[in-house]
This record gives structure tokens, sequence and C-alpha cells, in this order.
């Protein structure tokens, strides 16, 4: 039988800028060869120094007029920090949805204001969730010599279905898509139109450990297929082939 | 810790209209008080007899000129059961995605050909999954004593990020969204907007078991927390509250 394992890594330390985050996660868990390791994108925020004070932030006039009409009591100067992270605004009609510099569309940029002690601290995305993916495996070999994949979600909204699900932002030493065309299915036949989003199915299942009240922003998952390794701006489908954008 | 264990039931035989799932999956697993068994919807529509043989369709003139357009090389006749199974096509270039009378918003209207031996038949989603999986649920529980929960799951691809997932379209006996509003979070402020598509994060996970090309329709997801019961069509947003469609 087919059998994986998702073990919750609680009781992380808060995070701070220039924190070693592989060396918190391996003084937590002990990981085996193969091993994914999914790290909610706050902690690597965090540990990235990707935060804004919005004590330090002027809303614009353009920043003034969106939070006025978005249903939940928004800061204008949250909206000014949405408004820096993004290249486009696609609805601005009670919730804010936007594409980042990154290429993800999703509410507010990923910008977040819960989770941080003292309010007017936001966390923001990494830059460049991919990179953050691959220095945080490179660190956990060195630290412990155990080759694992990494994987940096948030919890990203989506259209035509309700409630937001963990996706992968970041990835590194596993796959991200698994392209089954061309392979035969069970009945022989070839199948078509079938990529797997495999590292947001990885994602989505940590996302099941992490909860969101609770303290567990790390998951490993243990038991998944070897494969290919890809990049989480694999799963960024181009503005150009959208058909929703 | 906080552990979660999928486990994957395979060596399903061929299923056939009228067969015994819950006894199929009994005689291939053990299962234990609050599992989630999550279930292909097509071994549910084999079983529940919801194929068409493409020998017995005519296509319209609508369904020939929509087939035309499509990247995949459709036949017509599957273009129009496809249109048979649907209230409203919302993208027809390249590929097909529609509404369906479930209310989902996806390709093909979920309309599938490959698995099947016999390559005119194409098996259709269950007329309400939602009900597909309550009967499943209480035949598993009639049979073994045993309460579980079970979700009836399809792969259904999305916009802005490449590749399909395992999403859950009927659910019974647990929660289908989880609603933290409210609660406050690890800092002890208020999180908002953050309701969780639990259901859909279990049938990702399970589709990292269930693969595509491998026989393992069913898997169960054991360690879930128990919570609130919920129904596959809480996850379908709205089509006047989508921003989108």
């Amino acid at each position: 039988m087919n059998r994986l394992e998702l073990i919750g890594v609680g009781g992380l330390p808060e995070v701070s800028p220039g924190d070693d985050l592989a060396a918190l996660i391996l003084a937590k868990i002990t990981l085996q060869a193969g091993d994914a390791v999914v790290v909610a994108q706050k902690v690597v925020s965090k540990a990235e120094g990707r935060t804004r004070n919005l004590a330090d932030v002027t809303a614009s006039d353009e920043a003034v007029r969106l939070a006025a009409r978005l249903i939940a009591a928004h800061d204008p100067r949250f909206v000014q920090v949405v408004l820096d992270e993004s290249v486009r605004v696609l609805r601005s009609d009670r919730v804010l949805i936007t594409e980042t510099h990154q290429g993800f569309v999703c509410a507010n940029s990923g910008v977040d204001q819960s989770n941080i002690p003292g309010s007017e601290v936001v966390t923001l995305l990494p830059i460049d969730p991919d990179a953050s993916a691959s220095s945080l495996r490179s660190r956990l070999r060195e630290i412990s010599g155990i080759a694992v994949g990494v994987i940096v979600s948030d919890t990203f909204g989506r259209p035509w279905r309700l409630g937001i699900m963990n996706v992968a932002l970041g990835v590194a030493g596993l796959p991200a898509l698994v392209d089954l065309r061309g392979r035969p299915d069970d009945a022989g036949r070839e199948l078509h139109a079938t990529v797997l989003a495999v590292a947001d199915e990885v994602a989505a299942a940590a996302g099941l450990v992490m909860g969101k009240t609770r303290r567990t922003p790390v998951v490993v998952v243990r038991g998944l297929e070897a494969g290919k390794s890809g990049r989480g701006r694999d799963l960024i489908r181009q503005a150009s082939e959208d058909l929703f954008r």
C-alpha cells in the first residue's frame, strides 16, 4: 500500500530577521532523506526581514480611495503596502486581488497583518520564494547532511470555490508539476491534459496540519515519490495564457 | 506532535453499475472511527451508472462548432455530452470551461474519457456528489459499524495557477469549510477573512496518493480533527459573489 505521513513541527520560537530557520527546524525534528519540508511563508518572511511597519508608510490618494471600497476595515497604509507589492490590481471591489511582483495572483498581494506581535508590522511575501526554498534546503543539508525537498507555502483564495487553501510559492528539491501527458492510463489509453500540480497538493496536505491558529508553521511530508525537481514559478500560469485574467 | 496518515487503497476491481463500493473498499482496508475516506469520482460514477456511450450521442451544430476550436482533438459527440452536463459555457477558446448542473466550474463539465475500457464510454460527474458521499458513508457504517467521513473527489484545473489538483465535490461526515473568523490567532489578534477549505485540502492530500495512472481510487486520511459536518456544495462560490465569472 501507498502511504504518506504528515508530521507537524510545532514549538518554534518567534522568528526574527537573520534567524537560522534550518537550525530552528532541526532542533525540533530529525529529517529523513526524501522528506518534503513545508514552511509557512510567514516564518520565512520574518527570518528574511520581509516586513514593513505601517508607522513608516504614507498612504497615497489611490490607497485611501481603494481602502474605502473594501469590506474589511483596512488601514489605507496597509493598502499602500499591498499596492507597493503589486504590478497590477485585478479586482478592488470588496476585496483587493492583485498580481504581485513575483507573478502570484492573490488577495492583498499576500501582505498579512495577523500573527505578528505589534499590530503595526505586516509581513510581505519573500522577494523570490524559489530562492528562499533553495537556500533553506541547502542550509538543512549543510547542518544535517540529509537531502530533503522544501516548499515555502501560503494560503490563497481562488475563484469559483470558497475558502483559502495552502499553495506552494517556492519549491526546491522536489517536483512542482508532474506531466503525465503521453503516459498510458490504467486502460492503456493516452492521458491528455493531465499535468498534476503536485507541489500545490503537498502544500495543501501540509495546510491540514498547519491549521491557522496553531503554532505549527512547519510540516514534514514523508513518503513522497522522488521526481524531477521543479520550481514554484512553474506553477504560475502566465497572464497571456490565462483565460481568467 | 500533530500527525496525519494517508493510506492508498489499491487493488479494487473494475467497478460496474450497481456495485457495492463500500463492500469493495472494506474488503481492502480496516477503517477506524474518524477516518476520512476519499473516493475518486470516477469509481463513484461507474457504480452509479453515470456514464454515456458516445455511440448513442448525436452532436449538435453547436457541438461541432465548439469541437473545432479546442486544442485537443475532441469528438463533437464528446463536446455534446459536455454541453448536456452544463448550464453555462464560460470559455470555449482552446479548452472548454463550463459551469455544471451541480454548480462546479471545471474543464469539460467533468466529463472524462480516460480510464474506461472501451473508448466510446465517458464518465459524468455524479448528479449530486453530496448525496453520493452521504450514501457511501451510510453504507460503510452499515457494514463496518464504523463512522467515517467521505469525500467524493475529482481533479480540476484553476485560473492563475497551472496543473490540476484533486478537490472535494461531495462531502459527508466531515467539515467542508472551517470558519476561523473571530477566533484569536497566536498573537491574540482577531483573524479576519480566514475560512479554510479543509475538504479541498483533504482531497488534495489524497490526490498525492491517488496519482493518476495508478489504480488507487481510494485514499484513507487518518488523524484529522473532528468538526462540524459540511457539504461539498458549501465549497462552491455562488456566481453572484464570484468576481471571476
